[in-house]
């Protein structure tokens, strides 16, 4: 049986289970409107350790670990951990896994990576490769903004399509079987660039890329939007969620009824000073295991598309002209009884 | 059947083809011993572009588009691009998929890029979905350098430790029939980090991880070395093979018969004043794409195994005080009728 279908998405026969997840921000996110969901709340962005990046290592590190104690399997059950953040060189998730006995997979794919690392694992579980696989990615808003912007001590103002990179790491469990969300479809995103070339507008540069994977992913299924209970953007913001829509609608896809973006639901941008809302590698990832797994377990979500969406650029791309790439990868995750109808 | 052989190798029952190579080089790499066996060698490090990054990034396209047309196939016949760099945010790859119409995953193991995403390729074809994929990885000196080290004007001295990074890119298209070189088994690697905080002594920080995955491909294959004709580490340099070689035989494992290490070979350490030799994602790329697979289609080499190295530090690391941790994924490359004896 072709595994392939359509164009760019695969069908996971096998349907993967998550079999356990864990969530840890930091104090801002768990001050935000999802704040009963995330599992562990740091209390300061540093969390004892001497610099952010430690700090978004160690919070990587917790993730994993205890998304591995929670599904009462040992590090050495697992079979791979594939894990990304943005730091330079994936140091967050290098180092978390030095910790680890556990072989690694490093992906990048920007804020993308929860879905691209999701989508992998589940393909590596389904191939028959494995009997557990961790996907896992972090982000720190200060290791970011110091990275790709400027040094918090500078207090630069940010315009206000500019995003706020969420602190915090999401792991998630992939096990063969037992009653738990189980993943269906992948569809893989192409790069997309439309010439968006303004750092502080990554909604706009990640849109084209979501509007492609979405398109995508209904006409390789078959599918229409009503088919999910939830689409979810990983960290569009506001303005990117609102290109994506009005797309959508003029490919003739109408998400409006269904769809949230990350960015959007885990700040109250008015009060928390978070401008078009969330972002990066760990926004998507907190998101999902923190709010929706848990709604997908009380059985308030049975169908979600989740879309994770990142911006390519780095510093020395944008210094060299360069306008923002971006990529987009969907998971179809499903809970219920498996062949149940909605 | 269980494809998981042992702790941490997946054995691939379909034998992913390698039906297509492309190695590109820079000049530098086109006067070194290898010269004879690349497919495209640069006239100048820029290659016309107007930075060492957009040269970087067009080789990569090049090597890409060039493996696909010699295996006479589109891009739209490819379903996955897998594929990574040491630049920052992987901007080397991803503006090359910018400019292709396949679905892109990146994947970051420094200089380990090369069987990270061959060995994530061959599973994605073993497991059924994708008729072809294509593998990819790239580097250049100059990039590099100024990105990790210090800008070329700089002029700054170089201890014999150090090595030289490829100025190269090599893509592998994967196939799942006729008559080519095919992956039989894929290790993956654990991250090892003994303490050395050198950045000019990779070899050293890198030879623990390669000793460490060497090592549990023969107890998990149940094989010795002189089952391969070649045994081939990416980019430990002449210090670093000669620690792994030396490890390995403390475990048990005497290679030396048989072992190149790809840093060693491309260069002539010598008169090109490369020290302890080349490193670089491209490093094992181009070395396979170019010396070794040219040298399997010949009947040269019948069973090689591959094994690319990488240090997975960054700049932010090593400034905050951090060892570097080093990866090493193993992938195992027969030729000869399926079946055939040696």
């Amino acid at each position: 049986m072709n595994k392939k279908i359509g164009k760019h998405t695969v069908r996971l026969e096998s349907k993967p289970r998550i079999i356990s997840v864990t969530s840890v921000v930091g104090p801002k996110e768990g001050e935000g409107n999802l704040k009963d969901y995330f599992d562990i709340i740091l209390r300061d962005d540093l969390n004892g350790k001497e610099s952010f990046e430690k700090a978004e290592s160690d919070m990587m590190y917790t993730a994993v670990l205890e998304s591995i104690k929670k599904a009462r399997l040992t590090e050495e059950q697992i079979d791979f951990l594939l894990a990304g953040d943005l730091l330079n060189q994936l140091t967050s998730s290098s180092f978390a896994a030095r910790g680890m006995n556990i072989p690694f997979l490093g992906l990048y794919g920007a804020c993308s990576t929860m879905t691209e690392s999701l989508g992998v694992a589940a393909m590596i579980m389904d191939g028959g490769f494995a009997n557990y696989v961790v996907a896992a990615t972090s982000s720190h808003f200060a290791a970011a903004e110091r990275q790709f912007r400027y040094p918090l001590e500078f207090g630069n103002q940010r315009p206000p399509t500019a995003q706020w990179t969420v602190t915090g790491a999401g792991a998630m469990v992939l096990g063969k079987e037992g009653n738990y969300p189980y993943i269906t479809h992948v569809t893989i995103g192409k790069v997309k660039d439309y010439g968006i070339n303004d750092p502080n507008n990554m909604g706009a540069a990640m849109a084209p890329a979501a509007v492609s994977t979405i398109y995508q992913h209904f006409n390789d299924t078959k599918r229409t939007p009503n088919y999910y209970d939830l689409i979810v953007t990983g960290d569009l913001g506001k303005y990117g969620k609102e290109i994506t829509e009005k797309l959508l609608k003029e490919y003739g896809y109408n998400i409006r009824e269904n769809y949230i973006d990350c960015g959007e639901e885990i700040f109250d941008c008015e009060t928390q000073g978070t401008n078009a809302g969330g972002s990066g590698c760990g926004c998507s990832a907190v998101v999902y295991t923190g709010y929706i797994y848990k709604n997908m377990l009380s059985g308030k979500f049975k169908r979600v598309l989740l879309i994770s969406t990142g911006a390519l650029l780095s510093t020395t791309s944008s210094l060299q002209g360069e306008s923002i790439p971006g990529i987009a990868h969907a998971v179809s995750i499903e809970y219920g009884k498996i062949g149940e109808k909605k």
